[in-house]
């Protein structure tokens, strides 16, 4: 699989449930969301800006995409959960089933950030981004088309402790309503 | 890695934190156990008996080894399940990376299993068994020496629905004491 087939995949709506493991305190955290992921023109102006920031040619862009979010956490039922963010694989010229992906802004810092993909052999995406005080190590594979399994951790900066790990089981929802 | 190295960087005593999604109802359980994870000798009887029930010649045992564990669901945290079982890998004689597993008890159910195991390059230890009425899956992986992750599926016999997700935690404890 490469990066093109996988986001192909990965476009739609989701329902998704999520278990993050507080590891040190033994603490649990579930959250239910909806996550939408849609295609976006590789001349958007968002991805030109990112490709910019980077340094990156906008012409190496490979199907980018944009994935927004709404959940609500049993830390706190009150509040929602939203955003948005915009994703831009640049993979190796010779090889789509590595490289890297730009993303306007990561889970764990407020800042624009770049990561490291690949596709492994059994189809598994598998991204790496190092932060100033994390690295984040997320994993993501289809079960089947409609069904997909993300494993994220949060490491410390040196990739040695992991502080926090979650389980997310995401099914494509086939009607329009959240 | 082949299954030695597996079973050999499995042994000892693990804190467990499981989330299970069930996916139909977006239902969460969360569990928290001790599991200990014992070598055994391959002339064990239990281990012989189970090999017979297989049909499977003794002398093709390599790493058997006993699981235990004792854990809290939330949704009964006046029960605590415990239990133990008996595991022995078959590795193929040319491949010791793939081959059988037998188990003396199931999770899924209380009849003996046998299972296809495989590990992945990147050392993932991937198993799946199929009973009657239901098809597990079964990855687990190392990130360090004292941390490692495990995804369980239950799905329908056919393999395609997948009825429960369930995702662990386990950290090595470093002491004794439960």
């Amino acid at each position: 699989m490469n990066i093109t087939e996988f986001v192909q995949l990965s476009l739609g709506r989701w329902r998704s449930q999520r278990s993050a493991h507080h590891l040190a305190f033994r603490h649990f955290e579930e959250v239910t969301s909806t996550i939408d992921i849609e295609a976006i023109e590789s001349d958007n102006p968002q991805v030109i800006a990112l490709c910019k920031s980077h340094d990156i040619a906008p012409e190496t862009v490979i199907s980018p995409f944009k994935m927004s979010w709404e959940g609500e956490s049993d830390w706190d039922e009150e509040e929602t959960m939203a955003g948005s963010t915009i994703l831009v694989p640049i993979p190796n010229p010779e090889d789509l089933t590595k490289g890297k992906l730009l993303r306007e802004q990561g889970y764990a810092e407020t800042i624009p950030s770049v990561g490291n993909y690949y596709i492994s052999e059994d189809g598994t995406f598998v991204l790496t981004t190092n932060y100033d005080r994390a690295t984040a190590e997320e994993k993501i594979w289809f079960t089947t088309p409609n069904l997909r399994f993300r494993v994220s951790l949060i490491k410390t900066s040196d990739g040695k402790g992991v502080v926090t790990a979650s389980f997310s089981s995401e099914i494509r929802s086939l009607t329009d309503s959240k």
